[in-house]
């Protein structure tokens, strides 16, 4: 299979490559970068020099190939809405990784991202590919368009679902403190990204502002059969990569941690990338460094009757590039671990 | 006024060095370390070259040293509950910054910290040093024993007090979810503290299990008249210095950002170590680095309707030993400003 | 005296506010920031929150304003050679942290900076404000314009001088391997320094072209009396402030570290900023953390003959605006640790 | 071919399992670790949870498997010279990662680790694995005892070897000047290796005074034909991983940048790890984070005639384990990149 990258110079394109290259059944053909088309990967990232020296090119490049099968998209917001139509209809598989295609709802998007919608058309054609949750409507044969989930709704999703599903928790009372990485904020220069106002420095930003929430809620409503409304909060911390989402919850009935525990074991049973943590163990961003995994531990607060999820990704990862691969694979019906049994990197 | 530190090879005391250095009024008599007694200062903390080149002794030292009239007590838990009613018998006052004097039921302390507690006399008799909040029972002439804030309690309850006292936030559905500069550990080696395992790494511990949770409690229900459980949750972050609290409280009445912002702004109005954000800034650890500044954001979620408030401090002074300073300033009826003018380090 | 400060909105500005914060004979009267200028500095920098609350201005206020009588520039290269003059004709003191009067010979600028240079006539009339060598020239009635030291230059000169003076090691051997925080590149955004960029990073850069390298010869060939050549190498560190400079040369005559270290704190013995570490002792960056320290250790290497000499400052202090602020009282007859007598922030 | 790994509990083992996970000719059959024999793997490493679960066990266990073919050390000095003649003589292949046999001179071993030798016995029948430069006699049948190099050597050495050579460079004057992430330092806790005292901070130590001085100097001389003396310093720097050396050297000859480039492309144009940056480029760690290559850069500087090298590795990859595994590809006759192609970690 045949696949193109288009935004290959921000992270998430460069790790998109970085998977792919050990991958057994794709080839790489066209690498896109609209801000440094023309150069090679090797200059704007020295680290693929002997593994990859493709030059990045024009999206035109893309356009006329016609022997790509497949595209990834790792652009920012508001750009796929114009490109993937047109893509799709020359019969290409897409796979957005911006916000592009994950709400369902045209308004919504307007209203959190301040922009104008992709085409309703599109919208509804598109498949949310968060394999785990999602895995059967993946995997009909007439998927074309698959909104890859965002970082912050895949660590925020897998850690909530079985307790929500089960009805264990009462989802008005969800709140979620999420804490990234500064590589979730793009390679494009800013004050706020740079080392010296981030080393040694914590910032809560967007407080019940940040675009994720309508995503989170989409799907959760679907799992839980009615509204849902969150309390969401995002947090800078001063490292490249990882998310850490502790998530909060009042339970509807009594249950221990051992009970919960095991509830989370059964719900995620097959899926290799779902790691649960025994009880009184608790996750570390970095124990997932690199990899596809979704670590999870669970803490029932007897003294408060709540449920404390802690959910960490590498958001570069199982936050992007890698869920985008798994959901390739998926949709090709290949082993959905396939190019992405990374052993994480630790220290 | 002669002081004395014991302590002082740990983190806290070598802040309540740095900060006491400029202090006006004040002379430091002895310094106190068990675990490095005989060695100098400087050869612990080189940084202190040609600034202090005291020795660290034994606590004989004090003990005999009719002059001190203060004592700073930077020790871990479980230390000071037999030291203190020693030095307060010999007309000493004392300031405790560790845990032993907090808690005023000394069952709750022998639960929390899995400690015998410190005879219940003497905690009655300890006055707890969260100046703004304690300050006329603070100002009392008889009080000779000061239980210094915890870190994580002070940037807490500093956030919270304001919009509790005026109920205007349900206490039953008060969350806390903090997140602490690895300072906070101390100075012993030990694998979780390593750099190799807190750099790009983040961890949540003691979920639900902080002995910091009932000391928060007990002020709160002072505050709010009746009793009040908290759900208090834990991160380290990858960095030196800094505690950040992000609180969720469901409002009991409709109010605005900027309404909020005005009741706090109201409340620490001649309080100079407060700052209150305007509505949509956002606190940052490094904006207090160094200094004794809690600084505090809000934030009114309309579409969940609850209060989100984020609160920092750095832990060594506001956390620690400059809080301490503030209640010696305070009790001597000296400006509690003094030797903490301080400017935030920045970057 | 009256002060103003232009360039107010990068890290050198905002040092100087922090130190010039606690000055007692000084006021500063304006704040120039021409990226900025409208907005106040607690907008560009929170941390100043209820500390200075001034707002950052066209340069045009300081023109017009007969009242100040010392300009501090720290601005980047290229700005003051028009800048200075103007004021310098109206009868202020200019101290510029920038390169633009540090090289007497306009063609060694031009050739190094890629710029045109300042008039020779105000070259010629700065005195290049290294402190402790030049303290008798910066004590002139006359002097009215003081070239502030490179931060590499600064940390480089203070550890050299004295072994090159007692001609103790051969001037055409010495290896400058240079370290520096990311502070130093300004606050300007840019790919190179972006968090994700740096973290958990090391990079060499300029290899040999750096444009502090004639400005060290320079003052190594007046101290020296003869043209030296070095090599100098300069690294970027994952760390927001601090420089170390090791640095390497053949020894002309056999001596120990001992002796070696007498010979230093017998240079600098009146000098209350200089720190020679014992032998053994090794200096580190984080103890002049946010003071104007600079800590220098030896080591004769008995094996190879040379002499190796570590040096640190803290860039944006001793090496920036903690050393401008030296100069000033330097040249107005004060104390001139006044306003610099800080301990450093450790951890 | 069956392995066992002994030291599993520190970085270097841990990264020995890391890489061997995806090695596709091998099976661990053992895991030991002294200090937490007994524990699972996952106990001491979680991110290793469903990929390796098995058990850390005592020596005994490997005494006792008779299938093992081959045995890796990754143990602290002075443990494996015991151990080592043991397994050796039941017919076991040794490749040792720490530096009990890298010296074929006892006295000198003696003389810089303050530790009795191996015997000389052992010490001859040693072969040095640095592949690249070592390649033939590592190919030899008789090899049963592998000197894996250490991480400074690795970097030291292959950035000077081919300059060294061809004689380009006077041995007498190559200064090194290495700088190394904190991962180098070991997992056992102390005070030098705190995140609090480590992170935004850099130390010089052992100024003249490491042990990898000799083993650099032995190679060198072999490479040289007569004796080099070599000035070599060590810093640690706030990062986890990567090494980086700094060598200057005074030039032989004229020659240009661009043509010592050439003559390094020429010397390793068959070496897949080593990738020669062009001129103008330079190294950076975080461009071979969790990879086996070592990157080197060259500049001549004109101005001194001096040489500059700049070569980084991964100092657990290249620098321990990924070596390692290459001695062991290389004497069984394998591919020598099987198990180690893989992309480096970026951002």
């Amino acid at each position: 299979m045949k696949v193109g990258i288009v935004g290959a110079n921000g992270y998430g394109g460069a790790e998109l490559l970085r998977l792919l290259h050990h991958h057994p059944y794709i080839e790489i053909e066209n690498v896109v970068s609209h801000s440094t088309k023309g150069t090679s990967l090797t200059k704007q990232y020295p680290h693929f020099t002997k593994i990859n020296n493709m030059k990045l090119e024009d999206l035109y490049q893309i356009e006329i190939n016609e022997e790509i099968d497949l595209l990834f998209f790792s652009t920012p917001s508001g750009v796929t809405k114009e490109m993937i139509p047109y893509f799709l209809e020359k019969g290409k598989i897409c796979i957005d990784l911006s916000g592009d295609y994950r709400l369902k709802d045209g308004q919504l998007y307007e209203k959190w991202y301040k922009k104008s919608p992709a085409p309703s058309y599109y919208l509804q054609k598109a498949v949310y590919g968060l394999c785990e949750v999602n895995r059967k409507q993946l995997q009909l044969p007439e998927v074309k368009l698959i909104a890859n989930p965002g970082c912050y709704p895949t660590a925020t999703l897998l850690g909530l679902i079985p307790a929500l599903k089960e009805k264990l928790i009462d989802p008005d009372s969800i709140i979620i403190d999420a804490k990234s990485g500064v590589s979730g904020a793009g390679r494009s220069p800013s004050l706020g990204n740079l080392f010296a106002e981030i080393n040694e420095n914590m910032k809560a930003y967007k407080l019940g502002e940040h675009q994720h929430i309508p995503e989170i809620e989409q799907v959760l409503e679907e799992v839980y059969g009615e509204g849902v409304n969150i309390s969401f909060t995002t947090h800078l911390i001063p490292m490249t990569r990882g998310i850490m989402c502790t998530m909060y919850a009042n339970l509807t009935k009594e249950i221990t941690t051992e009970e919960m525990t095991n509830i989370y074991r059964l719900a995620y049973e097959d899926e290799h990338f779902i790691r649960i943590y025994s009880p009184g163990e608790s996750p570390a961003t970095k124990n997932v460094s690199g990899s596809n995994f979704c670590d999870i531990g669970l803490k029932v607060d007897k003294r408060t009757n709540r449920l404390i999820i802690v959910s960490v990704i590498d958001n570069l990862v199982k936050g992007a590039a890698g869920q985008a691969i798994q959901n390739m694979n998926l949709i090709n019906g290949w082993d959905e671990r396939t190019g992405l049994e990374i052993v994480p990197l630790f220290p």
